[in-house]
């Protein structure tokens, strides 16, 4: 194998994780993913993440997505219609998308989720707004419903930035190297130790005096400690799985 | 009581919740509060959102806003003195601020506490980027931390819209009427039925027949038994509670 073919190889084992975001709100989506971890992944080509317009694909002759709830009931529901063929423009590849609904009525997102999720090769994040979508729409392409907590909001399009950043960080070559990440909160199932930097002292107030010793296994120790102290204090629920 | 006197009355009554967001990327912010209820709220005139650059605060003649950490270690951490003196001049008025620091350290973030929340005059959410923020700082103006969930995220600002976006829709004014919201998954807590808009058959499936028969017993009695169904079998967890 001569280098030409030896580089061919190596590009060719360059992951890319494709996200594409159905959205009623492209361009809030866009000005977040410009400012962020995921605009750097997309950078580093390492990472695509494209907002498409669910009203672009409706068919009804006024542009609406939306229509009234059947039983009755107050607000929009919205329609199968749009939503389904925004999904079919989509899957192109031969690779059919895995498709997350935001939804409170999802699994909670949890930072292990977000490591399985890097993996995928192709994900649509589905953003739902005013009261919903039909349900029969969503029977049809959601492969898993996502949920970021326990709270109600208005759209899908902030949960699914949330998830999008959470991942982006999961992919190899986002964040400088292990070390940045496998140190952050939770990634070893304790929190961080509190952190300090310049000035040595700031309003009459000093940093732990072991921080400035330069004894790196003293630090260490503290360090750890303080994770301990942390985590038992602030998440008792943590600590105890 | 003249009708004048009387419409001042009414007029002192209107709460406004002012919430301002200390953060190192302004216009993210602003770019999602634009196109959100939270924009429909400050339209309403009950919630005003100020993004703040924290980085417009420092004294470092490069305009520095962090620094590396003590004791080694990948990565910056934000310095003391811009988010110190950014803090100091969101500080006009009478009532002391509510200060949240979006972290994965704080307690995690639920219905109940948007609830709370919306009912504060003035709360400032504090928005960590890099590593974080210097702990000095932090233990000198932070009133509560707050998680959104149990997942790594690159900066706190997704987390405080998360927060807004949840704690505007308990804002009076905000939501048509109360129908709107207290349907919605959570409130009551067990989750929303399926919800379907027209057409009655969408390739091929019918809506339920009970949500066309304009019987409301009937279909309060369906949209009830299909919330216990849905609950129990997505989220069991919460049906037990």
């Amino acid at each position: 194998m001569n280098r030409h073919s030896g580089k061919i190889c190596r590009k060719s084992k360059v992951k890319i994780l494709k996200i594409d975001i159905m959205t009623l709100f492209p361009d809030m989506c866009r000005a977040v993913f410009n400012e962020s971890i995921i605009g750097r992944a997309i950078n580093n080509g390492i990472l695509s993440v494209n907002a498409v317009n669910i009203r672009d694909y409706t068919t009804d002759k006024h542009g609406n997505v939306d229509d009234t709830i059947y039983g009755g009931g107050t607000g929009m529901l919205m329609t199968a219609q749009p939503v389904f063929d925004c999904y079919k423009a989509l899957c192109k590849d031969e690779t059919k998308p895995h498709v997350i609904y935001l939804s409170p009525q999802g699994k909670v997102f949890t930072q292990e989720k977000a490591r399985e999720l890097a993996k995928k090769e192709h994900i649509i994040f589905l953003c739902g707004h005013y009261e919903g979508i039909d349900q029969r729409v969503l029977d049809k392409i959601v492969d898993e419903e996502i949920s970021i907590g326990d709270y109600v909001l208005t759209g899908g399009e902030l949960p699914a930035l949330v998830c999008i950043d959470a991942l982006a960080r999961m992919l190899d070559g986002v964040l400088p190297n292990e070390e940045a990440y496998s140190n952050d909160s939770l990634y070893n199932g304790l929190l961080e130790e509190p952190q300090y930097t310049k000035p040595a002292v700031w309003e009459g107030v000093s940093v732990p005096e072991v921080l400035l010793s330069g004894h790196h296994a003293n630090i260490e120790k503290w360090r750890k400690e303080q994770q301990v102290e942390v985590t038992k204090r602030k998440r008792p629920d943590l600590f105890r799985n």
